[in-house]
């Protein structure tokens, strides 16, 4: 069990949070556009799990990745930029298919990705890979690796050691079915790791696209009668509601400024994975995961110049 | 055989020219770079035998796109800038992947293009494809489809289909090992398909990449030896030998001033087969296809704004 008044005891290791899976370039029209005649577009380091790892760098813990990139110059650019912000590439690997790729093509209705999968879904499990693992306290990850074979088999070896070792298994379950391999039901596979998670944090999208419509509160049950620990349901401006099925708690948004939502979600990991790490309890690093994410809705942009997390704390009077 | 002096007679047909294989995106970088820190890149409409479609059209023949793009933006867009050149787009098939894209970083070195394959190698032999080839006097097509299944079968059958109702066929041997499907021997394959070809279009590189260092008339044999009823082997600054294994040119290259070489090779078989389409002798269309690629060679952009055939003719004094 989970308490939120608890603080969650971590040994002592070499590394705080492995992020496993999607380390990918963002290629993002410059423009809004609605007829498809924008040609100018901007690369990113993009993905969400290596975005958070990105972040928490910022907010002062240590974070490992995990991901496959191409022998290309995509993939250099990735691992370059991990490499400025101080992150070891010990745990990237250099596969033959290209580096994975997110188009996006801004629009005023609904902007819809254009997902070009190579290298990503090649994660093998590696003794670095499981070394990193043993070395760190958290893992996490998306549904994106597991999406896709081969990559799939190397998170489910990651889950299995890291219950075995006592490390603490995050997830996020932002199923969607473009991402998911064609003919396969990703929501029964979906549902079935949310059972093996200690924290999972859905939006109500997310909820919605795994049970269909229904109230938040009937939702948080859904993802705890599964088997998950501890659910965080992200409820945009409304705030959200936590609860380990003994103790349920609402948060209200702390964001005075919305700019661009892109990364909120991923900014509230960040947040509360560095709290949890630094020795706050679950309440105060809930309440640190969503100021994180209200400091990054002021700014554009997927991945922010995140502060050290006490200014943060600082900033919102926590 | 294919007499140099003499002209092709062609039936009258619906359409000229069907062009199989890649339509896609080329994602350009913006700037030279060579630490893949350039992050701003323009869209283009690519894909060779696309390209040739186009300008064919612009130097006054009816050519026909049959490509698979996917059910997104880019396959949209190029979709669109098919329509707007007023290219009918009834062989064009939308498939669930996403539309191929390759990207290129420019580089003052090697610039090494990324490859982004999706829908592009799902192209089907559809009675459309069919129809569309039989009312057709000529099909084009380079290595790219046949690099990969299941658009390898679709070229297999064009090409039985072709043969089997005289329609002349055209092969780029541009085999690059890159592009091919891993563990698999692309160079015997390739030979395989110049062995049932009308006319084939190597470069020195290509010559080079199937069978080793050579004199540029060793390799022309080469290509006879297999079956190519026609070899035009293209030697940049050197211009050209051309053979029928009877008779032997040598031709001059035309160019006064190179810009960009991106496209030449394409421009020089728009031109030779809107020349030939319009009753000229191999010859003349041998060197009206080195003034289209010359006129090409004075602009930047593998597409230019071509003007009609007759006008390069008078350009050139041809």
């Amino acid at each position: 069990m989970l308490r939120l008044t608890d603080r969650i005891e971590f040994p002592s290791k070499s590394n705080d949070i492995l992020t496993v899976g999607e380390l990918l370039v963002d290629m993002i029209s410059a423009e809004y556009d609605e007829d498809f005649t924008c040609d100018t577009y901007h690369k990113f380091f993009g993905g969400s799990p290596s975005n958070i790892a990105m972040n928490v760098k910022r907010l002062g813990i240590r974070p490992l990745v995990a991901s496959a990139v191409g022998k290309d110059g995509f993939g250099k650019f990735l691992m370059n930029h991990l490499q400025e912000a101080d992150i070891p590439t010990t745990c990237l690997q250099q596969v033959e298919d290209a580096t994975s790729m997110v188009v996006v093509t801004k629009s005023r209705s609904t902007p819809i990705p254009i997902f070009y999968r190579g290298a990503d879904y090649q994660l093998a499990y590696t003794p670095e890979l499981e070394e990193a693992l043993l070395h760190s306290n958290i893992v996490h990850f998306s549904c994106w690796p597991i999406s896709r074979k081969p990559v799939r088999a190397t998170v489910e070896k990651v889950i299995d050691t890291a219950k075995e070792n006592g490390i603490l298994v995050c997830f996020d379950p932002n199923y969607h079915p473009m991402i998911w391999e064609k003919g396969e039901n990703g929501i029964e596979y979906v549902k079935s790791i949310i059972g093996k998670a200690d924290i999972v944090k859905p939006s109500e999208d997310d909820a919605e696209r795994l049970f269909g419509k229904d109230t938040p509160e009937n939702q948080v049950q859904k993802f705890l009668q599964l088997g998950a620990k501890l659910v965080i349901m992200t409820l945009g401006k409304d705030g959200a509601i936590v609860s380990n099925g003994d103790e349920t708690l609402q948060f209200q948004t702390v964001a005075t400024e919305v700019v661009d939502t892109t990364g909120a979600g991923d900014a509230f990991w960040s947040g509360f994975y560095a709290a949890v790490v630094k020795g706050y309890t679950i309440t105060e690093a809930l309440q640190l995961g969503f100021a994180v994410s209200a400091y990054k809705l002021k700014y554009m942009g997927a991945v922010v110049d995140l502060p050290k997390l006490e200014e943060i704390q600082e900033l919102y009077g926590l």
